[in-house]
């Protein structure tokens, strides 16, 4: 059998994942708490279930999910959807990810995705024919360089994907940058991914620049969102994306016979559980303080910790340490010293010299604390 | 924006499903139930939710509900699957089957797939740029003619689409049928797809032929079944497929970039569930039940009813009443009877001359007493 693609192999996600179960290590891979949701949320589930939320959901998703999500959008960004036509749930962010990269992608089109970038897009392109082209993000500190980002662009340009939080750096565009993504695809019809699965993530008291905040480009744009990042229930998988109605048109086309629709009663709790803003607006600060917990914790290591702007990820710097590759470093940590975490690698660079892996901070006070004592040995 | 289906509208379901509630009408159109699955279902959600299953679940699937999946159809077809490496849980049957058609369909491969038939299969080519051949059933009963198949077989043939019990015909494939369609593939190297989801819901004592009971067939299929189908949760968005290791290790690499994994809780649930095989053993009973009061119901009214072997579908050819086409009739139908139904014409078939439209008796008594009051009228 031929492979449609070749070089794939099991998510590094699942692969360290398994890895931390067979040394029995604290998991600080893949991306997810280890803690508990709000019992208010199962709680809501539940209700929806016993009210009869059993059968389909509406392809496009219940409609009084869609309005609150409209209404959350328009307070914190000030840009509106219209909830029968531009807003889908979806089977978590991901699946809205893969299925715009399938609405819109055919062979030779060409996709701009900076690098190091999270695992799904690249396969997803590669899938439809599509060729990835890769604008690496200063070594430094993240950034983009637009200069680089311009000259990438083709008449064959198709479609740009940016993730802000960006999973793994923990880096966020500036409103600067979003104002030179928006200039730079003027005039062209390239189509804008916009993964903010980490929206409400972000440290410092520093704004979230969705790429709806921005009406130019907003109407090129799919912005992308998780509840399963922001309420801690990452296996529900639910999440949603909203576009203009022309372009969502063509999502729900291929959305309608991937999943056809998401689950109703989870649905239905999200519906209820949104009515309370507070429920998304405390995560900064939970979050900062596990982000502070974490770096604090650190201090006296030989890791040097990467600023981190937002998302659950913290990258660590192990080059005092080890000369070894990233991968071979992330072996070693969890084999020796019982720590599981995710090598720089695993997110499609093209620099592969970086002594960079990232760990998931999404975790309670004592494995955070167990963690950063064991790190610091090292 | 050029489409990639320009042709696709919203679903014939969708459409159909808005139309009933806009005319207030009784809702036969969509297939799924409107009665409540089993509390201790609910219950087996809940719990897991309480017991902690809100983070991703395994990218394949739960291990103990996979491997309960094994032993159900080894106890009831004879066919071992590997639960690590050849069972893969998905959100419902529809992503199993468009994640299946993504991973090995590139451009030019001819797909054949027997007409009429289910509405996800040909966009999911189309996407992928396949070529659908499409080999119509008998006009009169819905079987195939296997000289036809043959005949539409190609080097560039790779891969074809069973359905049985087939929706929206309600006829099954006998054991002939699978010897045909084993011996026909005979030293090719075509795939299968064998969307099984109505597997447990079959009638007068007949038995379902599985793909996976035909050993040869079974080493290039991909099985696929639906819980929603079974325990009356559509909305639940649950299913798996099966298929041997080499397949599937192909599928999982676009599986685990499309959704990543499926709902936690409903799996542990489901995995809870699946130890009483009562829970799918008295299907049948119950659903041919609800066939006989349908048809029953029917008895004296103009309309002919086709024989029904399986599903939770009726076809009804309605010539002796009108001439319009099954849209027309199925239109007329919901706005002045106020019964909606899905006309044959929405399963992609290329005879249109035909005067069936399908019903969904998967309905309370009360509903189908009703509707078939009205019906009888017409
Ligand atoms: C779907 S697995 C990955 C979870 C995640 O977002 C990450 O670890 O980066
Ligand atoms: C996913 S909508 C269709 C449900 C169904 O199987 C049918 O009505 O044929």
């Amino acid at each position: 059998i031929a492979s449609k693609l070749p070089l794939v192999k099991t998510t590094i996600f699942t692969r360290m994942g398994q890895l931390a179960q067979k040394h029995q290590a604290i998991n600080l891979s893949q991306g997810f708490p280890n803690f508990e949701p709000d019992p208010e949320l199962i709680a809501l589930v539940t209700k929806a279930m016993n009210q009869g939320y059993n059968q389909y959901a509406p392809m496009a998703g219940l409609l009084a999910l869609r309005e609150i999500i409209a209404k959350k959008i328009e307070a914190l960004h000030g840009q509106s959807y219209d909830p029968e036509t531009e807003i889908t749930v979806t089977v978590g962010a991901t699946q809205a990810i893969f299925t715009i990269i399938t609405a819109f992608i055919s062979p030779m089109d060409e996709v701009i995705l900076f690098k190091p970038a999270y695992d799904c897009y690249e396969p997803a392109i590669r899938l439809n024919g599509g060729i990835l082209v890769g604008v690496q993000l200063k070594k430094d500190d993240c950034t983009v360089d637009w200069d680089e980002f311009r000259a990438k662009i083709t008449p064959r340009t198709k479609m740009v994907i940016i993730n802000t939080p960006h999973n793994p750096s923990g880096t966020i565009l500036s409103k600067a940058d979003m104002i030179q993504l928006q200039e730079s695809l003027k005039d062209t019809g390239i189509i804008v991914i916009s993964d903010e699965v980490y929206e409400h993530i972000i440290f410092d008291g520093q704004q979230h620049e969705s790429a709806s905040r921005y009406h130019d480009l907003a109407q090129r744009t799919f912005v992308c969102s998780s509840f399963g990042k922001t309420f801690h229930i990452t296996g529900w998988k639910l999440g949603y994306c909203v576009a203009p109605a022309e372009l969502m048109r063509e999502f729900r086309k291929t959305h309608q016979f991937n999943v056809f629709s998401v689950d109703h009663a989870a649905q239905k709790a999200m519906a209820d559980y949104l009515k309370t803003p507070q429920h998304y607006l405390d995560l900064p600060k939970f979050y900062e303080q596990k982000r502070n917990l974490f770096v604090s914790g650190l201090s006296g290591s030989r890791f040097t910790v990467r600023p981190c702007s937002g998302s659950y990820f913290q990258l660590l710097d192990y080059s005092a340490i080890s000369e070894e590759n990233d991968m071979e470093f992330a072996e070693r940590l969890v084999k020796e010293h019982k720590i599981a975490s995710i090598p720089l690698s695993g997110f499609n660079t093209e620099d592969k010299t970086q002594k960079l892996v990232r760990f998931c901070f999404a975790k309670t006070t004592e494995t955070l604390e167990k963690a950063t004592a064991v790190l610091r040995t090292i």
